[in-house]
């Protein structure tokens, strides 16, 4: 377990695997102008770590310049009731555990 | 859902996670002793973060010198079966997503 938790256990690599998934996110803008704002740098790491454990797969769009699209792989969308779960969870608890704003005076 | 994956989204938050709901360990000794060693600053930060984001609870077994016993809280519990996803995923992928040993010769 510990090795796939080297591939995903990772909170960005868990929303970009939700934006695939869930969101139907397949190109880098569309994973850029998600709410959370991943860096790019974050990004490009994340996506080229879940190209090599096999969990996405690049597809070209555009050839020049070349752009690429991301997707799920099999074993990628197997990954996708799990993230479905935590965003329920997260959807019950979130209220309870989010650090409280200061209030405007 | 980014906030709760500040929660747990980390690898050994969710390692510790499942020793606690799946293993059954509570004691500082027993989640070192996992075969993943955690290392001792990463375990005390972890399971102080769980217990200020009410997941985790501390309860003193012993005291001299205090020693203290860690549970899941219901919320904490109710991510015992997706850490059991997790832990299914990686039963049936890890093979193919494992660094291969060099061979011996």
């Amino acid at each position: 377990m510990a090795t796939a938790l080297d591939v995903f256990g990772d909170k960005w690599t868990l929303l970009l695997i939700r934006d695939m998934g869930i969101f139907g996110r397949t190109r880098n803008k569309e994973f850029q102008d998600g709410k959370e704002g991943i860096p790019t740098n974050i990004l490009a790491n994340r996506l080229k770590s879940l190209q090599e454990h096999g969990l996405v797969q690049r597809k070209p769009y555009q050839n020049n310049p070349p752009r690429f699209e991301y997707h799920l792989t099999p074993a990628g969308k197997e990954l996708i009731p799990i993230v479905r779960s935590m965003a329920r969870w997260s959807a019950d608890h979130v209220a309870g555990i989010r650090i409280p704003k200061r209030t405007q005076k």
